[in-house]
């Protein structure tokens, strides 16, 4: 049977190759991950072509997988030594740079072992093409004793498992509707942005599919909203917008997952409205731009911020995630009254429910059609640090440090910040124009930022040329610690500022003030980049105590360069946080006794 | 309601205390793990006791309880720094040692983690209790946006996903029933010898159940044969046994498991039989017997030894796992109309099947009522090295090390190999008595010797004074290197060989021998203790390139005692594998392409 189609198949391809080409034409210029069991499939992207020239209906096609298999083995050959979680992280960084990415593991041991990172990528919008290897179908259905198995012959354990953390699960056990299981899966992955499952049989990964359908691009536009129910929202929101005395407009995550930033940016500058990011927001908006008015988050918020959102009479919210760390433990207090929610697949006007109702196509008629607004002012932005009791000592604060950054900071630099203080201490940097900040707010791994850090400075080495500038604690930093030798190996230049402060301060704040179980074993972080094998002339280290030497640092042309790999060690004290970390923390304590 | 009840118990305790009471009844002294939301759980157990003396009638129970939080306390805050992949192998370890062990994971990040570890516990039936912190039932009846979980107010995904890997699950939503179920629970890991996952959200910890049942401890016996139907089934063994002219002994992993070892010893000294174990089985016969006749493993059984099995006309084989590495690729060629099958909740004999009659009963009886059976002579066990071709070259080769390792290896030593080289290599090494073998041989995670490891030695710490020694190689070490700190943290004294051959030598015997992806990252092992933290007394490291450098090294005392913490560099070449890796491997291979 199978055989027979093959045979009929216009233009037959391996499903491999099928799958890697698809991979390519999204934009996918590496694999993360472990081979295992799909080992033959990166050897088939290494064999000699047969076919160099194509064929002639196929030659772009072809052509344009070549240079995937040269794209893809390159890294896939490199991550071995990851382990499957922070091989996870790292596709969830390389996705939220490229704009969606895959994760190759081996079944059970491997696939597991990135569950953490995939439910991350579920629960922060991440889309990540999870591609798993499974023993033949013949061993399969025999219900073999091999090893990665349960020894029970259940070979559908692991897929279940990761069937609660993705949008689509496909798996590839019959040639005739592998194709189209891949092209709808890597469709939804984008759509929803979300990760994906796709489970590889190793005698599936030379079958044939028709290479015939790779001339058609997957369509990844999202699904448009009924015209007359859009007409009809846009009005309702123009109507209320109109109405409103000093509304603001407040950005979200979800509109950078969702990519509707540059609708939000025409609103923003269009409409001259004042507005503002949630922390998950962080980098959705110009912060340069004159109405741009900081960070809200309930009580965490920005100097100022607070009073001027929770006092407007209409607030344009864009893309809303309002988890217990996105809001300072749940201090927003803004009315649905005074609320339009936009977000992917709905839109809410006061207490009215839109569902279906998309704010891609609703954002950009209300930007074509608004007209002038009425604009209160917002509160002026300084961008300086508040007043510091310690300003004349030369300890490094929370408070100093900060918005000290973002002077530092370049345009177009990727940001990355670990759950702990740093995530809280970043919402008192303003960022240089074109800043990407990544950040797990919602999932709230640690050891999460090393790992995206790896996979960001990847993508921007192979698309473009931003810094990559990870905050990552002393705590957090033992978790995935693997990664600097990812990144070494891959010749990656991040700076890596590690904060030395004894321990994981935000769970100080939480419970357990001078428990054992706060501190950590204390490493000697600088002499690890040697240790995992970087070359003198690949890496630098520092040792920063001081303000002094910070700003010295900072003011240093080759340092601030970024041309090789450099680990920072920052020396902070053990009780010092940002306020808005000890708000939420203290929130969160409080809800545990609860 | 509930302080109703709470009124009416006559001894209140808090459903923490009487989880780690019962903990520490079935013998855990450690926990594994971070506490995340039970945070207040660690903090209950470092609070000074109201109540130092105990009541009256709860004397004994209270101070085993002190003793619990004292020992726990210790160990729980000492991990912090691993993952929780990680966490879950030194459980595994541990439980290997102690006979079961405990998990504590954060909710979502922390126990997905996690599951790695945790299947491949089920896979090998290991005892591991896991136990999650969730957030409160109020949190979750309201389904809020915390942190830590998908964002969709799911809170049951996560059970989910760990009930296909666990033997039993508790959700310990309710004080009333939470006594029940967390025996049960203890009950069902231990019996079935595999994890159960108890779930603990944080409003829990401090309610109240009843302390009066602390008194009578869980009962751990396995549940007894129906008798006659026992009988029937020593009648049958016994007809046979006494019938066969060579009749042969097979011990397999599942003796281990589930505490046969007993009845095993008394059945080899007894009997006389040529007595033979699978990989798997490594450890569970005392190998310095005179009918003590080595490893069998099809194809890659020591020398000698497959044809001593396979002729053999009754082979009682003892909880076999005949999986494909632990069979050198299902090699075995042994009929069912010579085998006698004990297993722990069946037998079988020939074809005829008798569930529900497990092995401990029917060993005992055959013991007893055996007499003499025939004996033909096994095959003489030599334990020296093959002819090496390259025995008069310096470097060090498979075929060479592991007899060798052998000779150095003292009784009750713990011995722990990594899938890959070692796993194999040790099927030719023969051990003093007492030794136990730990390795991961049908579930072959890489990575997950270092963390058996930590969790071996840390078990042999609180019990005993064994030596803990573990092979690996330089590529699975890189994969969980944390744990290094965690012993240097806890003053552990393991003696490491890392295995330095450049990379992924089983895997390249599966497939791509040049492959980049099976290189690796040159890392300077021994350059990683002193950086991780390591005072210069606490460690010594050596790097061993030849065989007279070796045999100086066992010929050291210092060394040998194993007083500190000992990293080994092991130089072996890269081609180099032994015997029964390759067979395996390429039988793999094969399977793999069909």
């Amino acid at each position: 049977m199978t055989d027979l189609a093959t045979k009929e198949l216009k233009h037959p391809v391996d499903i491999a190759e099928y799958l890697f080409t698809r991979l390519h034409q999204i934009g996918i210029r590496s694999i993360h991950g472990v081979p295992g069991e799909i080992l033959c499939a990166i050897g088939l992207l290494n064999r000699p072509s047969n076919d160099p020239q194509g064929t002639t209906t196929l030659s772009l096609s072809t052509t344009s997988q070549n240079v995937v298999c040269n794209q893809l083995s390159r890294i896939v050959h490199d991550e071995r030594e990851m382990t499957g979680k922070n091989q996870g992280y790292a596709a969830d960084g390389y996705a939220r740079i490229n704009g969606i990415s895959a994760l190759m593991t081996t079944f059970g041991v491997g696939e597991l072992s990135a569950l953490n990172a995939v439910a991350g990528a579920f629960s922060e919008f991440v889309p990540i093409v999870h591609i798993t290897g499974q023993p033949s179908t013949v061993s399969q259905k025999d219900g073999m004793l091999l090893h990665h198995t349960l020894g029970n012959g259940d070979y559908n354990v692991f897929a279940n498992m990761s069937s609660g953390i993705s949008c689509a699960v496909a798996r590839l056990n019959d040639p005739h509707q592998a194709a189209v299981y891949i092209d709808s899966a890597l469709r939804e992955c984008w759509i929803r942005s979300r990760p994906v499952y796709i489970a590889l049989p190793t005698d599936l990964v030379e079958k044939k599919v028709d290479g015939e359908r790779l001339k058609q691009p997957i369509d990844l536009s999202p699904p448009p909203n009924e015209e007359e129910k859009e007409e009809y929202v846009v009005d309702v929101v123009l109507k209320y917008l109109h109405a409103a005395k000093n509304p603001v407009i407040l950005v979200d995550a979800c509109a950078i997952r969702h990519r509707v930033l540059a609708e939000v940016h025409e609103l923003v500058k269009k409409s001259g409205l004042p507005t503002f990011v949630a922390p998950m927001g962080k980098g959705a908006v110009d912060e340069t731009l004159p109405n741009y008015g900081g960070v809200y988050a309930g009580d965490g918020s920005n100097a100022g911020v607070r009073d001027r959102v929770e006092s407007s009479d209409l607030i344009l919210s864009i893309g809303a995630i309002k988890s217990d760390f996105n809001t300072t433990g749940f201090t927003y207090r803004i009315g649905r009254m005074n609320s339009v929610d936009f977000h992917s697949n709905y839109t809410s006007v006061r207490y009215s429910e839109y569902p279906g109702v998309g704010m891609k196509g609703v954002l950009q008629k209300v930007v074509q059609r608004m007209g002038k607004v009425n604009i209160a002012p917002g509160p002026e932005l300084k961008n300086e640090p508040h007043e510091d009791p310690s300003a004349s000592k030369p300890t490094i604060t929370h408070e100093w440090f900060w918005p000290t950054v973002g002077k530092w900071l370049q345009e177009n630099d990727i940001v990355i910040t670990e759950t702990g203080t740093a995530n809280f201490g970043i919402w008192e940097t303003r960022f240089p124009k074109g800043v990407t900040a990544i950040s797990q707010v919602l999932w709230g791994s640690i050891g999460y930022s090393l790992g995206a850090c790896q996979g960001a400075a990847l993508a921007t080495q192979e698309k473009g040329n931003r810094r990559t500038i990870l905050f990552i604690g002393d705590g957090s930093f033992q978790l995935t610690v693997q990664e600097l030798s990812t990144m070494i190996r891959n010749n990656l230049t991040p700076i890596i500022f590690v904060i030395c402060n004894e321990g994981y301060t935000i769970e100080r704040y939480i419970h357990g003030w001078n428990s054992r179980y706060n501190d950590i074993q204390e490493w000697r972080f600088k002499d690890l980049v040697p240790a995992f094998g970087a070359k003198p002339d690949q890496y630098k280290t520092y040792q920063i105590r001081t303000k002094q030497e910070l700003i010295g640092l900072f003011d240093n042309k080759e340092f601030s360069a970024a041309q090789k790999l450099q680990l920072v060690e920052l020396y902070m004290p053990k009780e010092d946080a940002p306020a808005a970390l000890r708000l939420t923390a203290e929130a969160s304590a409080r809800r545990n006794a609860t």
